[in-house]
């Protein structure tokens, strides 16, 4: 623990670890000091020593990380263990946060090379201690940080989606993050609304987030494609029906592409048609739509906010609650890992001066 | 407002508005004094009636009513009123507590007649004003009285299913209520579950409650003699396709009838579905499943549980939920709706104590 040795603002690194890419942030302050990403390995222990790579980058800017922040996919349990990540190979079980100390560690320490290229500057002030480590869900983080720092600053009672590779959510409840029981709370994404639809990554069917995902964006793409139609969309993918990934589609409708507009309108129903669901059991003040889906902007939440209206219980007889896009964009996963970090740091300091006071 | 003026344990009624009865409860402390219960009349300006002819009742065992909770189905906003109703003929829009407050008014002051049969008193203590009166909505009532007297005493984080002619649904986050940014968090029932499903009575196509109410139920049986089967069940309706209604299944299974038994069984795989959503989202620490048709125990909860554990994402990666009935049974929501009102009652008392101090 560094609890208690600077009253500096801390440097904090945040990582969103998604299913694609692997993004980082140092933040001090509200002022972000730098960012970085990387392609998510292959592999669990590739993600550790990606991470790893990435704070040292960040550090090349010539801090040192007073706390580190991961966001990670699936079930992320009280102690900081990746449980379940169906959206992450070879990630079931993953020590997350152990196995990041240990290596943070011996990094600080010297024991273990730096990256190529990174400067080799033994840690003077930390000891052989790695930075303080907290593991949290990835959709959480991304609602944490846009609770403190984004769209949802004020908001009492409030959710978060998150569209990438798979579907994330964050659960806003008196203006503090709801984590539920375990730590699980926000599993949104696995919400059945179709038991007869496609196969999900997490072995059920019909899962909210194999209709409004990135991924899900991806299959009608190929669909489209097989059926002759999306040439356009299709050329982004260098012409390789497998090759197709949601950015391509997104990237040719916003340069106006009607078939790809249409595919994120059916997209941006579905999404609508389980928004409005977890707004009948929330009640919330406002949706906020993250991810990297959502750079898809207006194109998506359009056609949501109708199915939204739609289908939400009793429409013309409450209030609306606004569906708006995340305000810190891509990176409100590795901000909110941030965030979430300093503040445990920062708790830890307080109770560690209680202790010496 | 009565508050502030006596310190004694105050008698509160709670009546529980379903779809096919009114039960009310009078309460003090865990005591129940008294349960009356009436069908559930046609139109919104009878319930109102049908809820001062409750109270009445009640108070013919020689008390006098300090409050008065009524649990709604559907949309009940912060200032009582039922904004919409879908399982109640006639009801949208229903101003409940101005209307139930002028109408207990008028009895209490010897203005209006009291029901034929009950006794004649105008009431000296509380003036011509009648009681405190408290509207909330029904699934968020009978999760006040699992929390404070049933099933879910001291729990933190949990979730109440309710499964009468619709399905309702009850959050404590904290050990306390949520009731989101409106008043309307818990509406579960039409979380939708299958987009090309039965049309429900909300104007949506397959809402939660098209699969696992009480209604749902009678449409399983009304399905399976159209198709010739089920003899023992439809014997309970008088031979009368029309008037199936759950309860006939409920009570078929009861005495082992294999029809109703596997009646029941499709209708828990729903219920499992629709509580492994709910646990995805929520984490809770249990789900209690109350409601008329929870009266059918094991029947429907035993496959509910199986759906359970085979539908919640990651089932072998997190601690288990429990899934237990109501230990309240079918007066989980009139004595919850007692105890919210209570509530409210002794948080005004306290308030005018404090002013008059």
């Amino acid at each position: 623990m560094n609890a208690g040795q600077s009253c500096d603002p801390p440097v904090v690194v945040g990582v969103d670890v998604g299913g694609t890419k692997l993004m980082a942030v140092a933040l001090r302050g509200e002022e972000v000091l730098g960012a970085a990403k990387v392609p998510t390995p292959a592999s669990g222990l590739g993600v550790l020593d990606a991470i790893v790579n990435l704070v040292d980058d960040l550090e090349s800017a010539g801090f040192l990380t007073d706390a580190l922040g991961v966001g990670a996919p699936g079930l992320v349990d009280l102690e900081g263990r990746l449980r379940f990540a169906p959206n992450l190979a070879d990630a079931d079980g993953l020590e997350l946060r152990a196995e990041l100390g240990s290596r943070m560690g011996l990094r600080r320490s010297g024991l273990l090379d730096r990256k190529a290229g990174g400067p080799s500057r033994p840690d003077q002030t930390m000891g052989s201690q790695g930075p303080d480590i907290v593991i949290d869900n990835d959709a959480t983080c991304a609602t944490a940080g846009e609770l403190a720092l984004g769209a949802m600053r004020g908001v009492r009672d409030g959710l978060m989606v998150t569209l990438g590779s798979g579907i994330g959510g964050g659960i806003v409840v008196g203006g503090n993050l709801f984590r539920g029981a375990h730590g699980f709370a926000g599993e949104v994404g696995h919400m059945v609304i179709d038991p007869g639809g496609p196969m999900c990554a997490c072995g059920k069917r019909g899962c909210f987030e194999t209709y409004a995902s990135g991924n899900a964006l991806a299959q009608l793409a190929r669909e489209a494609a097989q059926a002759g139609r999306g040439a356009a969309i299709l050329e982004r993918a260098g012409g390789s029906i497998e090759s197709l990934r949601g950015e391509h589609v997104t990237q040719a409708a916003a340069e106006g592409d009607s078939e790809a507009e249409a595919l994120l309108a059916r997209l941006g129903w579905w999404l609508g048609l389980g928004l409005a669901n977890l707004a009948g059991i929330f009640d919330p003040q406002m949706i906020v739509v993250g991810g990297g889906l959502a750079e898809a902007g207006e194109a998506v939440l359009g056609p949501a906010r109708l199915a939204f209206a739609e289908l939400i219980e009793g429409a013309r007889f409450r209030p609306p609650i606004p569906i708006v896009a995340a305000a810190l964009g891509e990176k409100a996963g590795a901000i909110g890992a941030a965030v979430v970090a300093r503040r445990s740091l920062l708790r830890a300091r307080r109770a560690a001066m209680t202790g010496d006071g």
